[in-house]
């Protein structure tokens, strides 16, 4: 097992000149500089963060799944139930993660990092289970802690492991994806935790509560932020205070993506919540993150902007499990092809501005 | 050859029932309502356009390119020569258009529509020119009418009968895609005669010329239009006096999808002006309309708002060819995986809302 120490210690910026170096091999190319807008700054953070433009032939998507004691306030539209219920249905391949990664191309990798109901066996399954189970659902942060700090780091290590397992066996981009009833409550006070904004601006109507409902998750955020005093200058703090353990994995897979130069792929609002612990960890960690898409959340783009990073994608989605980071897949494969496919105006013989 | 008549007559919108019918399948699907947000919205499209979700599998890219006598007046960044070079480029493989069209599988038809400067041949490149030239590059349009109003007809039944042809191969989507140096002065003016803006609203800075290049843009486009008179009624009319060749042509692919119920990706500003004219020629085309992307030229945002059309992708893109409908490719395929493959709440066995 790799330690959360050892992964932060791993995690360096790219070559201050790299982004350059890359930007002026883009403006060679057979196009007006820049006009190939965002897909080009796409391409040059890719490169400068990889060293050479990626394939993106084997992307990998981290399906992480729990549960989450907050559920108990009534935070939610859906019942605990449906997080193993959709587990299962990750597992026989009939999300919506798993249409879209078939799209692109990505494997999936579901983890029940502490899921409370039994996930059913389903032995012909195309995908199987991974089990790193913290538990039977983190505790109910309104009232204490969600998880112990050895719990958040033993989390933290756990998706860290796979994701290094997988780039082992040839994975050149990881991607985050959750499933967790609840948990946009433990990433709303998260992102307000580490950005210091109020509830009420980083909470959002989750997978469909009404307007009541949103109230009463506001005020469960705040109340979990009073009982519990995370201290924003520990981001594993934060996690264990008021996180969940499948945001912990989640953690875990972007530090060791940016600890091997792989780029991570962040999914939404969830994402930016693991993003923001990732970062409270290694700083440098954020040069391995693109954001791919901006969820409905109003979170989101509060953790986004505390990242500096922009998203790629803006198709009002709100639905977890991968599903906007499956969508940015092509788009950060056509940006590395287009870096390493196009002419030069010099080798093409094309006139430039007159 | 089939006619302009005969191609109107052929667009009817899709029934009245069909996006609802597609909503209520899509609301069935594992997921809380409307969470996959505007993927949704174009999975219904493209479900209510073609009668399933089509497979996108043989989508093609219609890179039609032309000279503009408006270049005389300086409107231009490049020379005209850069046309020519361009298509060369095409055909050998090394522009944007041909890397991004590899990245999603897609063909790409070059087709000379009324290029001025000779075209290279280029015997092993890997794309063969197709050849529908209407003249060596239009007339001056600020001083008369770019083409004559058989010329215009003609580039509209060169460009249906490439699209019919590919569609009668196989072809599941059209794009549009196209290379005119000086070609957004003529989107601009196309774009100000047939949504009644005003040419400073609607003319932008093209591939590159500076705020001065931009107003004696402006003042071309204004001279234009009052040279001509335009009738915003006859979208012929307008496509003639201050339109381009490869425009024509991009009309008449639009006009053929939307005839055989195709899904038509609409590149950028160029193809935005194209569809203001198929629309004024059959109005029901817009239903197989797809705005893949929001150009940075302002004149497309216009454009599009006429047309009833909400791009998919924000990606500052400027450049043309198709590439934006090339990026564009994947997320159609995606949204109509995701209405094929995925589980319902019944078939999963998920629980609904508490």
């Amino acid at each position: 097992m790799i330690g959360v120490d050892a992964l932060r210690d791993a995690i360096v910026p790219p070559p201050a000149a790299a982004m350059l170096a890359a930007q002026r091999h883009l403006d060679a190319l057979t196009k007006p500089p820049g006009s190939l807008g965002r897909l080009e700054e796409l391409a040059a953070r890719l490169v400068a963060l990889c060293g050479s433009p990626p394939a993106i032939a084997r992307p990998v998507i981290f399906t992480f799944a729990a549960d989450h004691g907050v559920v108990a306030d009534g935070v939610s539209a859906y019942p605990a139930s449906v997080t193993a219920q959709m587990v299962e249905n990750f597992l026989r391949g009939g999300a919506a993660v798993n249409a879209l990664a078939r799209a692109c191309g990505a494997r999936v990798v579901v983890a029940d990092f502490g899921v409370a109901n039994p996930i059913g066996s389903a032995p012909d399954a195309p995908t199987p289970l991974v089990r790193c189970p913290l538990g039977a659902g983190t505790a109910n942060m309104a009232y204490g802690p969600a998880m112990s700090r050895a719990q958040a780091a033993a989390g933290i290590e756990h998706g860290a492991r796979l994701a290094l397992d997988a780039i082992d066996a040839g994975a050149d981009l990881v991607a985050t994806g959750d499933m967790g009833i609840g948990n946009t409550t433990a990433a709303s006070a998260i992102t307000a935790a580490l950005t210091g904004l109020d509830a009420d601006t980083v909470t959002g109507h989750g997978t469909g509560v009404d307007d009541t409902g949103r109230v009463r998750k506001v005020d469960v955020v705040r109340r979990a932020l009073t009982v519990n005093r995370p201290d924003p200058r520990d981001g594993i703090d934060v996690l264990a205070k008021v996180g969940g353990f499948e945001i912990a994995g989640l953690v875990g897979v972007i530090l060791a993506g940016a600890a091997r130069r792989v780029p991570v792929a962040l999914d939404g609002f969830i994402a930016g919540a693991a993003a923001l612990v990732a970062a409270a960890v290694a700083p440098a960690s954020v040069h391995a993150m693109f954001a791919s898409h901006r969820s409905a959340e109003p979170g989101h783009t509060r953790a986004l902007a505390r990242l500096g990073l922009v998203p790629y994608l803006d198709l009002g989605l709100r639905l977890g499990e991968g599903t906007g980071a499956a969508l940015f897949i092509p788009l950060a494969r056509a940006a590395a092809r287009v870096y390493r496919e196009m002419a030069t105006f010099k080798s093409a013989g094309v006139d430039g501005p007159a």
